[in-house]
């Protein structure tokens, strides 16, 4: 089998990282259905304590999955996981500023970087499908909806800028059941952080988001926001750390563990 | 009033800190029933990674409420709080050998001290005793008896150690009950760490406990084991940190925060 002719959500998270280290780049919603999928934040040394700090004052965008020893590019979450190459996307940022989006980094990896693991609410869209909530980006085949707040994440040392959240337009009916059904998941954002009225988390226009692809909205669809993991790499850009890595929104780390693990 | 009078259950958070900064020295399980109570694990600000690493690591044992900035005495989890007073009784470590238990800190401390709060189970013994689940150490007027464990703690730079827990021992037909409960307190090391047979977890005499007071065990009780935030305090000793405050096992800061507000 080649994962070219495979479709996604038949894909394992082993096949899946071997794909995007040869090159692949997609966003992963949808890809390997019950596997856990997790967000990066990588960070010179220096800054691991402001970046750590920075998750455990917003535990809902930030929650932390591993992280690992200074220079180290493997992870506990999955056997042979290299960090430098395993997700379908990258960014690179010097002071604040995207200076590279490869599709891997072993060029720009150096031996005091600390990785951060973060939870996606890529890892609920599961369950939220097999309990009969649609997720409109995932029949559509396009990329979440993200989008910067205006709710400021509590600072810690340098790090310091908005919250960013993820959007699913959801039929009014089921909107209590998403809730229902996401509270199960508190390491992947857990319950959405704002339900309807855009406006007043800062979105002045739904249909441009501020990364990923435009929202799928249906007649009688609520707008239903939860927090997620690119907040610390706006962090990164407002706080114009000297280097980061980051993932490319929307293109995750598939890694072995099971959405189950997590459940609360 | 005067606290002296006062049953401890009637006391609100605030007086209780008044009266441990007045000198007053006690175990505050059954106190103020209903705000949440913490642990405090203190170090200089070289050491706070690797502290809170090993928390993030040991998020069972060691659930972060709040973090302070170097120096500083306050923390977000009450109005007017004075970490260095408020505690009933504090330990404090040099090279991992406690060379003081003051009732307060206020000569020990300096400016590149950060703080640790960190969920204490004494704040779901109130929900336990209104769900019908008797909480003994409580109806004796005695401290929680905490064990050392076999459990290695998974390490974090200098920070290793040995898994801490607090026992409750619960009657058979209530320890499914107990979990439930406390399944909806995971700031507050949430459900038990182990049920049943103390050998299996490193405790040769469970009635001879590494801190606090000897078990009330009644015919027919299971002991019931849960993540103690005491650990931290295990891990400075076993890497001998040059320095550290904790608190004394047992006498817990009251916050102004409600046990209700972490509720899963």
């Amino acid at each position: 089998m080649t994962t070219s002719q495979a479709r996604p959500a038949e894909i394992g998270p082993r096949e899946a990282r071997q794909a995007f280290r040869g090159g692949l780049s997609v966003a992963t919603s949808g890809w390997a259905p019950g596997f856990t999928q997790a967000n990066l934040i990588t960070v010179p040394v220096e800054y691991a304590y402001d970046v750590l700090l920075f998750a455990q004052r917003n535990p809902k965008p930030c929650p932390v999955l591993d992280v690992t020893d200074a220079g180290s590019a493997t992870t506990a979450l999955g056997d042979g996981i290299d960090l430098r190459t395993d997700f379908p996307g990258y960014r690179v940022y010097r002071d604040g500023e995207v200076v590279d989006e490869p599709t891997d980094v072993v060029d720009h990896w150096r031996d005091d970087l600390v990785s951060f693991l973060i939870g996606c609410s890529f890892t609920f869209e599961d369950a939220l499908e097999r309990g009969g909530v649609p997720v409109r980006h995932r029949v559509a085949g396009t990329n979440v909806p993200m989008f910067r707040t205006s709710i400021e994440a509590r600072s810690a040392g340098r790090m310091a800028g908005p919250t960013v959240v993820s959007m699913r337009s959801i039929p009014a009916a089921q909107v209590a059941r998403a809730v229902e059904i996401t509270a199960r998941f508190p390491n992947m954002h857990g319950t959405p952080l704002h339900i309807g009225d855009p406006a007043a988390i800062g979105i002045a226009d739904v249909t441009r988001p501020d990364y990923g692809d435009a929202p799928i909205v249906e007649p009688g669809d609520v707008p239903v926001f939860w927090a997620c993991g690119v907040t610390p790499q706006a962090a990164v850009v407002a706080a114009r750390l000297p280097f980061a890595i980051a993932h490319a929104p929307g293109q995750m780390l598939i890694t072995d563990g099971t959405d189950d693990q997590w459940n609360a």
